[in-house]
């Protein structure tokens, strides 16, 4: 009889998360049916998206069920199998997310290649880096020669938009993180022209003294006074891929908008946002763009990796303090 | 010897305009000169994002010159010309402004169809109806059969985005205004399928009440409390067509945005701003349209019309008011 071990929802936290919010149990598994799999999680990734589901509140996608296991992106090794398509041994992604052993239907495992390390597809390989080429590419329509500028640049989905903005072209990107060592890591490691820290001084100045012209596009992982500061550099006919909102993912009353919302009219910009799921349809163009890239040796990608389902907690609320760097992932 | 009174700007507004910012001179006008014309107007047009021009700041446009002469969009007659191309006594539209004869090279005058009544080339066929088409449809990219939210819809641009909607095949049309007669007037003469007195209660609420179902479109006139609501209420993938923030034009300090800016991600909206002197290659086919909806007479068009240049002031704050129905002109 095989057990798992899963971490549920037990209460919808105000602010910010607390153990005491989440539970683990462990559940029972039933034989496996016709056409079915069992995998042992190698690697869960914890998102920053993953806050807004454990509001009651209508977030990016439906909230999670409270006393139900966290789902969430994984890969893993299938130990069990009574599908053909789906054989033991294979490596595969699926969404069932915080538990050690998971089965269900081989429909909602899908196949991933062996030969890149598994951590990858939920990376660079993944939806993280495929929400910063889908952000950058489809949303923000990005153009060469543009001047971009990408907060939360040392994080997961950052480091991609930068490196994929240089890539696709861009005349100058400039990135905001969380520290000066982090900010360091942005211009050394992943190839800004220019990065601050946000904590520095006043957003806008340090964007204006980056980019003393102006930007074009603005990638949006943070919201609060990025946004603000991001309004007052966006040149004429200015993009901004609104991706996220961490800073206002723990607050318990919704802070306002940007005071300087005229400016949308005065120079003419967009705000789109987007969440992957309804844009699916240009997923194969980023995974031909980043299999390119990153087998090449193109693309600079870092994990953090924290052992232990029973500190899947944990290693979410250190991402959504900017305590991580890069992807963050629990290992099995 | 021809003079000219002409309205000037000499002081910088601080919130509210009053008549001290302004001053009237009488100009000495010289002989014409080769392939110059000189004009009376007839009508003078006053429009809100005036007073974003009398601010120092970039406003949507270059400010307002100190101690020049207010311009702006005006309908005359020739009464002198020296050019072969704009006879006198030919109707021409231009954007000299607040002066009762205006003169200068013909090339600044544009001959308009004289079939109509003169002041339609500043509203119903002019710069103001345009606003509306060009956000509806090419900014907003309002599909048949959807839902559409207009702000300030009594107003000279609302009433037209709202009859427009619904010629376009625009599935219900909901309007806002600033009384319970303006309210009724946007339902009964402008053909709006619902619309409410933002005075009247909670625009959010009165908004839901209209389009329990939300809504796909919002042509923002207002900004404020009405952008929070209709960004509370648009669907997937719903549009904003950001056209004008009366609500804070006389405000000395900025206020916040929106407080539900999240829901920009949530449901994949775009904001986008836009101002006409940037989008007239759609000018022709506005006017196609146009022309044949007003000649067969499918449009209700309304004008508060104030006598003398010397009441141009006061026709400014009438309509920033809400004072004023439809399009506010200065008639000389």
């Amino acid at each position: 009889m095989a057990i798992s071990t899963q971490v549920q929802l037990v209460r919808r936290p105000q602010g910010w998360p607390v153990p005491e919010d989440f539970r683990t149990v462990a559940v029972e598994l039933p034989e496996l049916g016709p056409d079915q799999v069992r995998v042992a999680n190698a690697f869960l990734s914890v998102d920053p998206y993953m806050r807004g589901r454990m509001n009651d509140a209508e977030s990016y996608v439906a909230p999670f069920a409270l006393d139900a296991t966290m789902t969430g992106g994984s890969v893993c090794r299938v130990v069990e199998s009574t599908s053909a398509d789906v054989p033991v041994g294979s490596a595969v992604t699926h969404d069932l997310g915080w538990r050690d052993v998971a089965q269900g239907d081989a429909a909602q495992f899908r196949v991933v290649d062996d030969g890149v390390p598994l951590s990858a597809y939920l990376g660079v390989l993944g939806m993280t880096a495929f929400t910063a080429h889908l952000g950058l590419l489809q949303i923000a329509r990005m153009q060469p020669g543009e001047v971009v500028f990408v907060s939360g640049a040392a994080g997961a989905v950052g480091s991609m938009v930068g490196q994929i903005a240089k890539l696709k072209g861009a005349s100058r990107v400039i990135g905001s993180a969380g520290s000066p060592e982090k900010a360091a890591l942005v211009q050394e490691r992943y190839g800004f022209d220019a990065a601050f820290d946000y904590k520095d001084g006043h957003v806008f100045r340090q964007l204006r003294a980056a980019a003393p012209d102006g930007i074009d596009v603005y990638f949006d992982n943070v919201g609060g006074v990025h946004l603000e500061a991001a309004l007052g550099s966006l040149r004429r006919d200015g993009r901004v891929a609104v991706c996220g909102a961490i800073s206002g993912y723990n607050d318990e009353q919704a802070q306002p908008g940007p005071r300087n919302m005229a400016r949308i009219i005065q120079q003419g910009l967009t705000l789109r946002g987007f969440t992957v799921p309804f844009h699916t349809q240009h997923y194969p163009a980023f995974l031909a763009d980043m299999t390119g890239w990153f087998t090449s040796g193109q693309i600079a990608y870092d994990e953090t990796v924290v052992d232990g389902l029973d500190h899947a907690v944990d290693a979410f609320l250190a991402m959504m303090r900017g305590q991580t760097t890069g992807k963050t992932l629990v290992r099995l």
